[in-house]
């Protein structure tokens, strides 16, 4: 049996995706969520039905990066740069507010801890996970209406501040190893600027050999070569390789190709990386025994990232002349926190800046930010409606 | 970058498949040879661009048992049935005369080996690996054809009784560890009794639910939970994981559900991971330093394993009846040996049965088969073509 555990891993997986999506459905909740808790129940915490393994890990790993591929190929890019400034705002709300709520609320519940460990909190808050807001807003068929572009633009900006956040502080700490903040933005601006070029290349080749490429799952086989590339290099150039997937989606998404390569990447990635993607984050929890002060900890420190997101990007939505409402759509959207901030939390705990009970609850809020976004976000919409009609 | 290792082998992996088979369609040749090829050449024994990895391991593993389905959904089981006399006469002639030959050709290669040492070398021999031969007779459209089915139908049969004949002698080795024989085959009979009855309890489901399982690729996810289940279950049962597949698919075949489940299955698995399996089969080969001595060994054992399974199938499918084309063709399909050659041997050199010289010349063996049958089999069906059309 060893040797096909990853394929009764597998299986469990997507059991459990299904059932977890078909209840969610049911109790008219986003899919994700119900595969996000049916990992929980499945997985260590609970049921201990299947574990994490590096299997499984590269698989949604595959997912996600497929996951932003496909919602860059989706977005409008004219919507997009409409929304440029407002993105922007959202971002740097949802930056600020989270950075200040994140701090205080780690100093009010442990002081005397070093500057640097609530600073680097606070930056831990910054990044917005857009995966679980995608598959949400798809459902609720809003990925490319106005709140949902905003909502991916500031998400990408978020990241990119976020980022360079995180290699300032780590550069203070450990300046032989840390890189220069000068060379990391302007690698990562480098990265902006190459991935739009071989974009440009990508199409022109396609555009000469359509016929080549239109045979024997050939484009497929191509977007996924392209897709694949695109994440790895922008993880070289010290951008996430989701963000490097999301952003080559975007450029292509201005090639007439866009609805074919989205069409064929779509079959592939939802009908096994994609739930793959949203079971393993519930598997990949692996709680620690809790303690009182502990379980207040995590609730203090995540109700201030939550709170602290929807209130900045909400902000800067409203400065940026959206509704009450669709302040609120944005700023719930903009909570979740997952890839980024456990890799950060991670390399903060390595290096020696936060210690275990802070790396502990940011697993808590992770979690909590996934589960509770699309209930609330799912909400916010349904009142919209009603308004709507009314 | 080795975080995302996985990922830049996935794309060389994608690149090479479509590369080689690119190449070998251009030669005339079906494209699995080119993309075994590819991945030799890519891989660690020449240019080292992609090395073998448990992530493209599993991947590949998931694409043969894939390919197997697929296969099993394809064949028409009327036609089995009609030739399942045929199909045991080529496999009893393809497990005994390869068996004959392999251990004669050991004997007068090194004499004065332990005699369980020849024994084991012609067990080794008599599994055939249909995978190979599956995609090129799919290449040529002949997968449904009675040459095809009578091949599948004795790779099946030959499988059991090699399977049955490792039981037997590892059994006579380590007679603690080894299960009786009897038990053992009580087990096979046992799985293909119980998948059956999997398969209409399957079919039921389906058809109960036919509205629900339409919706969101879940048949997909059904067809894929179904077949790797039966694929893990086999192994449980001492059959090979691919058998399994095929099996079971042999056995959905009969329902109507077959040509969807196929078509959906068919999306993914050629997308991504019969391509996989087929370069990793390149890949995975690491040659070691040669000596002239073993040249003569591997080329003198291997020409004993390809010549006695033309002639022993060939033989067996003559007695029934076919012409001295169809003949020679089911006897070149039979050639290729591949997994489980590889595993059974692994096993003689584990439990000390049979030395490192010998292993290495079964690794020769199985590349060379594979690379000789698609051309052989392609050189046979185009003379036989010529025939019909003089």
């Amino acid at each position: 049996m060893e040797k096909y555990q990853f394929l009764m891993d597998l299986v469990i997986i997507i059991l459990v995706a299904n059932i977890g999506g078909y209840i969610a459905n049911r109790l008219n909740q986003p899919s994700v969520l119900g595969q996000i808790v049916g990992g929980l129940i499945a997985g260590p915490t609970f049921l201990g039905l299947v574990y994490d393994s590096a299997f499984i890990t590269d698989m949604s790993e595959i997912g996600v990066i497929l996951l932003m591929f496909i919602a860059g190929l989706e977005t409008d890019v004219d919507e997009l740069k409409s929304s440029g400034k407002a993105s922007t705002l959202i971002a740097l709300g949802g930056v600020i507010v989270p950075f200040v709520f994140g701090a205080a609320a780690l100093y009010f519940l442990r002081p005397g801890l070093d500057q640097l460990e609530y600073i680097y909190y606070g930056i831990i808050l910054t990044a917005t996970s857009v995966s679980i807001t995608v598959q949400t807003l798809r459902d609720m068929r809003c990925l490319k209406c106005r709140s949902g572009v905003s909502i991916l633009g500031a998400a990408i900006i978020d990241d990119v501040i976020g980022i360079i956040l995180v290699t300032v502080v780590t550069g203070m700490v450990s300046p032989a190893g840390g890189a220069s903040v000068v060379w990391v933005i302007m690698k990562i601006i480098g990265f902006f600027l190459i991935a739009i070029g071989i974009a440009v290349v990508f199409y022109k080749i396609l555009n000469k050999r359509a016929e080549f490429f239109n045979r024997q799952r050939r484009l497929l086989q191509a977007a996924l070569i392209y897709c694949f590339l695109s994440a790895i290099f922008a993880e070289e150039m010290g951008v996430a390789a989701i963000i490097g997937a999301y952003f080559t989606g975007v450029v292509f998404s201005t090639t007439h190709f866009r609805n074919q390569v989205s069409h064929e990447v779509q079959r592939v990635a939802y009908a096994l990386f994609t739930p793959i993607f949203f079971v393993h984050i519930g598997i990949a929890v692996n709680m620690p025994p809790f303690t009182w002060s502990l379980v207040i900890l995590s609730l203090g420190l995540t109700a201030a990232a939550l709170i602290g997101k929807v209130i900045g990007a909400g902000f800067g939505a409203k400065l940026s002349k959206f509704s009450n409402q669709e302040a609120i759509q944005i700023g719930l959207g903009m909570m979740p926190r997952a890839e980024v901030a456990l890799i950060v939390a991670n390399l903060g705990l390595e290096m020696g800046i936060i210690g275990q009970e802070i790396f502990t609850s940011v697993i808590v809020m992770v979690l909590l930010s996934t589960i509770v976004t699309p209930i609330a976000l799912k909400g916010a919409f349904h009142i919209g409606k009603l308004e709507e009609v009314a």
